[in-house]
């Protein structure tokens, strides 16, 4: 099985031309940014994921987790070591705040690092991605106090987090939420159970930093009843070492279709006398303070959908590359099955998925920088609009990508891809479980369609569209090749538009129409945002296709994807356009 | 985990108003088949599926199969009785010779029965599935010794039966295979390695016969030079009983994705004297005798396709109905899933594709029974042709359904779907192979798209067309609903016909265009297909609407595949229209 390159020439192409990193460097804080800088920390991670992480990836898949002796959960051989070095090196701390030892990095920088690692090991790479998630969420709400106990050893990965929310009977409805806290003093006592709680317990950090949702007797009903609490496996002393174990324990692990290495624990709280959480901003604000972390996790978890469509491509290239069968059409002996056409279509659609999506990520990613820190307050604004109407697009489209592509591997491997030992089943059953989770995907669509477009009146896709649409101008200027791409592309905005206007024009007693509409709502947003990325970097190409074969290649990509993939929005739009009736025309008692 | 449920009610629609069962009871030898045959031979398959079969999937899944002794294959626990049962109550024999102890019924009746074998248990299911392949091969090339002697027992399933094509250097492409056969008297002896033998070594059945594909040493290189022998585990006896062991013997089975309880072998023949072979058909004539074979077990897999999907929709509805969670639009309070719209488009869809490709294929199988039976032999020649061309077509696109359907199974279950307790995580990894074996989706497209619609000048397509365009004049006649429906579908059946044309007039000198095209060209053929069932079940149905709910929700579910499933045509027909160039563009060392 090969081991995973990181795909360095397209991360720093899309940092460089489609994110605008010149931009970035320009903003407070991000003085030293630079492409060379950028150059040469993706470089470093790519090393750390290629020959560290990458060869764990199967044995982990084969080894999973155990629970053993008093609620350890053991991880396979090699994560830790591997975790350590990640530590020793201060790959978590990239993007963190530099008050509590972090880098201070842009976000749009970190993105690529984490797309090596959840590439080289999506199984590891959860761990890191939840403390990356808890730390945002203590950064944003946290007292000082808090912040100066546990954020350091946080950043730096010593320690671990987590995010606890679901419960048995809750999983996308958090309203129901049953984990009750208790005032004591200082802190709270927390009492309950939580599930799939990734990385819950395990023994590649010295502590683990739950972040619990929990309901205070005296809290109204629902989600407004919900607050946040910091409870650790072990409390910090004053010092920041390790002190006093916490009420608290890891019950079982999930035995799941993928993921295999990274444990999802049912986690208890409370079993004694009450594990003792902190408040993490007020009280019953849990579910603000908790989406401050969702949201960004939704960006990475997207980010995993590139990640593992990157890994599946690569392994797919190589057997198609080394594997002779059958005579190609033009040949006259038997050759790889590259040479075959419906292979090559196959390699297409999955690197032109991989690399539309990529760059539909690491952009949004960089208006969460843009937000956070141009000085100009209509520039921020526009930012967090922009931010807010993407994440759910990079959250349900580029997860739908990681296992679509995935799927395209084990095709292109032929029956081998069917066996494990191969390499490609794993990429299949990892990637599932992107479109679930961190917010199912049904989820994300509702969120767009309903908060992100009809609640907005519409006004960031309109602002998205005019963006398009200045692309368009642009391409319709340049040479025939570009101006025929900027029709293609041109077409599906004008379809995106008419969808948009009939989510907000729609009459509000046609409760099933958004509902109903969302999700292929998403997928042509997203495939439509991979249109407006791809025509991008087929007019940043252009100019230098003399320069390197990576340039003109992009623009046959991209010339693809027009062709091939862009072309969805067509279905999309059709089922949209058919309204809610035929959806809903089936009485639930006659399923 | 609910049990499976054979669909009886569509089952028995699609058998009598859409293959036309008192059409087949018209044809020489199948006189005594009638409605109410068919229902009761459904009702006792369904019994044996739900009570028998369904309850050992998920156990079998976890167990899998193991090697033990001698080269001995054991099955999961319950596996061999539940064959022995199905043995005894003559499942097996349904649709064969009457001479050899077949039962003469036609395909059409034994498919929907096949159909929930594997929706039960896919990986039990596969015993007969390949059984059967080899069954017809030597029912159709055999000598007739032969056929005494070992279809009996294959025939009541005492004996079950594989294939050996597949060698580890060749997967697809058989020109290469190097398995040598010597002539010794009146038999032969074989040498060499099979992979992916499907249920080639195992504890169900008495005896194994093999038929594997082999070259003898004067032979032409290629295909041509490839014969079919008969190779048993047992030699047979002149009496029918078990005879000596013959020198062959399973290496390994594979660690799998999915289908864990089938025993997916390395087949080793003559590693001492040779095992002995007896020629099936003419030497050098293997490949024509493999593909009798292959034909019918292609549609069998297509069907796979539908069992898996109707088995992932079964699962989700019910977790859909049972799940409370969430406030729906125009509900008041917390309610099971179901009543979601989103819910409710996954479940439609899963319904929906379900349905239209359980109609394609008992259709596509009623003219494997009207070409072998019908007394006119220009509807021989008719229905010859049609299931030529409906071959790669349920294959390919039922195939691709399977894994799809069983996708959103997971996704309906939301994290719990992600968890192997529940179930709906077996169906989408033992759904995978699907696309895979008996010929790729790849190699049918190519089926399709070149030996099926090119080199046949475009008349088979041209006379379905015909057909599909007669449902639709009937279509404009009935009510509105049923009238705009017709609409919906005449638009893809233009667009077919368009792509048809362009296949056929593309210059010879655009080589990879066919290639290029076939796999949006086979999706496009499917889903156009199933339109015109939906719409053929429309009419049907609309005359009895009142009778039963049945009638008018599957009016419902039609009119959502027409507004929902079949605009996927227009996406599969773009990049079809886009040509070959840009799938073809990147160089192979660009990649």
């Amino acid at each position: 099985m090969a081991d995973y390159i990181a795909p360095l020439e397209d991360m720093n192409f899309v940092l460089n031309h489609l994110v605008d990193l010149d931009a970035l460097a320009q903003l407070p804080g991000y003085e030293d940014l630079s492409t060379e800088l950028a150059d040469s920390i993706l470089q470093e991670a790519g090393k750390l994921a290629s020959n560290v992480l990458s060869p764990l990836n199967a044995p982990g898949d084969k080894a999973g987790v155990h629970i053993h002796g008093d609620a350890e959960v053991a991880t396979p051989s090699g994560f830790s070591e591997a975790y350590s070095q990640f530590v020793d090196s201060g790959w978590g701390s990239l993007q963190f705040d530099t008050d509590f030892g972090g880098q201070g990095l842009p976000f749009a920088l970190a993105i690529p690092v984490q797309e090596m690692w959840h590439a080289a090991n999506m199984a590891w790479g959860l761990c890191p991605l939840l403390s990356q998630g808890a730390i945002e969420a203590i950064e944003v709400n946290a007292s000082q106090e808090l912040k100066a106990r546990y954020l350091p050893n946080m950043i730096d990965g010593r320690w671990s987090g987590t995010m606890n929310l679901t419960e048995p009977h809750a999983g996308s409805d958090m309203a129901t939420l049953r984990t009750r806290a208790e005032r004591q003093g200082d802190h709270y006592r927390i009492f309950g159970q939580k599930i799939y709680i990734t990385w819950g317990e395990h023994d590649m950090a010295d502590n683990v930093v739950h972040l619990v949702l929990a309901r205070l007797p005296d809290g109204p009903p629902g989600v407004k009843g919900l607050s946040l609490f910091l409870v650790p496996k072990f409390l910090a002393n004053d010092d920041g070492s390790i002190g006093q174990r916490n009420d608290l324990r890891v019950l079982s692990v999930e035995h799941k279709i993928g993921v295999h290495a990274s444990p999802t624990c049912v986690m208890s709280y409370g079993e004694n006398e009450g594990a003792i959480g902190y408040l993490v901003g007020q009280e019953h604000r849990g579910m603000a303070c908790m989406f401050s972390m969702m949201n960004n996790a939704r960006l990475t978890v997207g980010l995993q959908g590139v990640s593992i469509a990157e890994r599946a491509y690569q392994l797919a290239r190589d057997h198609a590359k080394d594997r002779p069968q059958g005579i190609a059409p033009g040949e006259s002996s038997i050759g790889p099955i590259i040479k075959h056409p419906d292979v090559r279509r196959m390699l297409m659609t999955m690197r032109a998925l991989t690399e539309a999506s990529r760059a539909v990520a690491y952009v949004a990613c960089s208006s969460v920088d843009l937000r956070n820190k141009h000085p100009d307050p209509e520039q921020r604004a526009h930012h967090d609009a922009r931010a807010a109407l993407l994440t759910p697009v990079v959250k349900g489209w580029c997860t739908e990508i990681g296992p679509e592509v995935a799927s395209i591997g084990v095709q292109v491997h032929g029956g081998m891809g069917y066996v494990e030992e191969t390499g490609a089943g794993q990429y299949y059953r990892d990637s599932r479980i992107l479109p679930i989770y961190e917010g199912t995907n049904g989820i994300q669509s509702i969120d767009l369609a309903e908060r992100k477009t009809r609640f907005d009146n519409g006004r960031a896709v309109d602002s998205l569209i005019v963006d398009m649409r200045a692309v368009i101008e642009q391409g319709l200027q340049g040479d025939e090749k570009v101006c025929r791409m900027a029709q293609q592309f041109a077409a599906s905005v004008d379809a995106l538009d008419e969808v948009k206007n009939l989510l907000l024009t729609r009459p509000d007693d046609d409760i099933y129409f958004s509902g109903s509409a969302s999700f292929n709502y998403l997928l042509m947003m997203g495939v439509v945002c991979g249109g407006w990325q791809m025509l991008r970097a087929t007019i940043a190409a252009n100019g230098e296709q003399g320069r390197l074969p990576f340039f003109a290649n992009k623009i046959k990509v991209a010339q693809f994807y027009m062709d091939s993939v862009l072309p969805r929005y067509l279905s999309y739009a059709a089922a949209i356009n058919a309204g809610s009736e035929s959806t809903m025309a089936l009485a639930e008692g006659d399923f």
